[in-house]
């Protein structure tokens, strides 16, 4: 976090709640025509029209635990609080819309902080078309805690569940896998080494890593292939994001769909500077892109019979298929052994 | 808070984040034909009935700022956390429909902790009629966290805002006000005795004040009053909920509808509990009613017309009226002599 400078920064005392939230949520002209009523009444109105269901989702970010202001810009903190609700939406095959913002903030930060997270977040939704139409500011007596729930909308009976897998469907991932975890490890290692060189001015190596480090500060919700699988008509029988960690998500469908299901190792999609930055530190790969989390990639299930449509979309992968429960969920290494599929996935209880 | 007795009691880490999910949403039943999809996706489903709109509100309650767990049931915390947030639909003449819980918690505190939580949770959701559909559980570095969303359905166009109130429109509040905040009070200063007193039994007097007790504790939204409203066929031209004090919805009222107001000292609702406790603890009646906030009572105006109606309702009372507003938001003393509303409101910045 940037140091304060108090002769050029506002205290959030001298605002006050109501000049606070004014400030903060000003830049936010409603942009959707369901978004009927923003920020400034007990509640927002939002018009569906009669033939969409509501999306609702909603996530905690606490600091210590989800970010770590030393080395997360609050502006990079603010668009992701909101991209991953966005993505939650997306992986319902629904279009996010609203979004409300709560914050609760301690003396350590000033007003202009604030407007970095919320300048943010106004990104966020310019970038994917959403209305912020509501909130919460209050004062914190520890950390930072950034509470965002998103509403969005979907063809009525459209919304794709994690309960639709069924056996022979094709298991599909987008993007790569286990980059954002990388970054984290990146980003961890330079603070650490900041913090031992003792040199305030110290600067870190991010050179030939840019694309590890963006995936965890600044990471997109994937509304393009969503957008793709409708234009190339395919509609998957379940589907979630990647959030958590693709181990643990393939058990949440196979849970949900009571499935078993088989994905290859080879098969995984992994970048080329996630795999440089694993062998830098040491660390193994596959594991990596297996349990690190927060690829915010959708996670989906297709028919096999739509196998050929899924072969011409360049961001897509098959990784696998669905089998019967009782066959259990395994990855499939390179030498044609099973290991079980356990959930590692980031637990922030174990912290 | 109660005491964690370590052989009872099952720590957080033990259940995993799922699991503790799992445990914690099990008991909650979906009851309203528009919650298509409730917790265990990557968002919930509402399917609303097409001629309704939908409303969104959100509050964040901080551990040291919103509540002190050392004298607040944690059940009781559970169950206002979802009222107030019923009151904020109600406000706006809706229906509360869904919520999602948020929770952020620290290794303080158990699984059983939780549970009271929750049990608080549901027993609100059942009262009101409420269907728990999402949420989000994380660990916390500091205290608790706890961040609801609430839907809420309202017939379309019958959404009542802050902004209608017109000139020589009636002003009316619900119930009593001030009572909350003498209960909070009344809080402090016994466990401020207790703590005095250094023993470990002591036992606070509570008796013959047990209703401000309950309405800090245990506050209800008014549903009531908005039955008794349609009932009537009373549609107010401007409504909202005291949370923050009269003194300060006033002037939100006045500020979105562009008007001034006039309210008499005399006509406000005090309930003998109240007053008592004012008296025993040499603080100003009328500031404590005006600026105490946390009534949740319902703040509201009526067009002249209505002044019949509105008297047959027994837990409505006219406070004032509404003027042009150039002559400003002032409260009308027992003497005759005008002063202005401003608003000392709760503020949790100037903690």
């Amino acid at each position: 976090m940037e140091k304060k400078d108090k002769t050029q920064e506002t205290e959030i005392s001298d605002l006050g709640e109501f000049g606070l939230i004014s400030r903060l949520t000003k830049e936010f002209p409603l942009k959707n025509s369901s978004s009927k009523l923003g920020v400034g009444d007990d509640a927002a109105i939002i018009e569906p029209e009669g033939d969409k269901e509501i999306l609702v989702t909603t996530d905690l970010l606490l600091e210590g635990i989800h970010f770590d202001v030393r080395y997360v810009p609050l502006m990079h903190l603010g668009y992701k609080a909101a991209v991953v609700n966005f993505s939650d939406i997306y992986a319902m095959n629904g279009t996010p819309k609203q979004i409300t913002v709560s914050i609760g903030v301690s003396s350590r930060f000033t007003v202009e902080h604030l407007d970095m997270i919320y300048a943010g977040i106004r990104l966020a939704c310019e970038a994917y078309g959403v209305d912020m139409v509501g909130g919460d500011t209050s004062a914190s007596v520890t950390g930072l805690v950034i509470s965002v729930t998103c509403l969005g909308e979907a063809v009525r009976g459209e919304s794709v569940k994690r309960s639709g897998a069924k056996e022979t469907d094709l298991i599909c991932v987008s993007g790569d896998l286990g980059a954002a975890y990388m970054g984290l490890q990146l980003l961890e290692r330079e603070n650490k080494v900041a913090a031992e060189s003792g040199d305030p001015q110290f600067q870190p190596d991010f050179a030939g890593k840019e694309y590890i480090l963006q995936r965890q500060l600044r990471p997109e919700a994937r509304k393009d292939i969503i957008e793709e699988l409708h234009a190339a008509g395919i509609k998957p029988t379940s589907m979630m994001d990647v959030s958590d960690g693709l181990s643990s998500e393939l058990l949440h469908i196979c849970k949900s769909s009571d499935v078993g299901c088989r994905v290859y190792e080879d098969r995984i999609p992994i970048d080329y500077q996630t795999a440089v930055m694993a062998e830098e530190l040491n660390m193994n790969l596959v594991t990596a892109a297996m349990n690190g989390g927060e690829d915010y990639e959708l996670l989906f299930t297709v028919p096999l019979t739509d196998k050929d449509k899924i072969e011409k979309l360049s961001n897509v992968k098959m990784i696998g298929y669905i089998t019967k429960p009782s066959l259990g969920a395994a990855l499939v290494t390179r030498d044609g052994s099973e290991i079980p599929v356990k959930a590692q996935g980031w637990n922030a209880f174990q912290h």
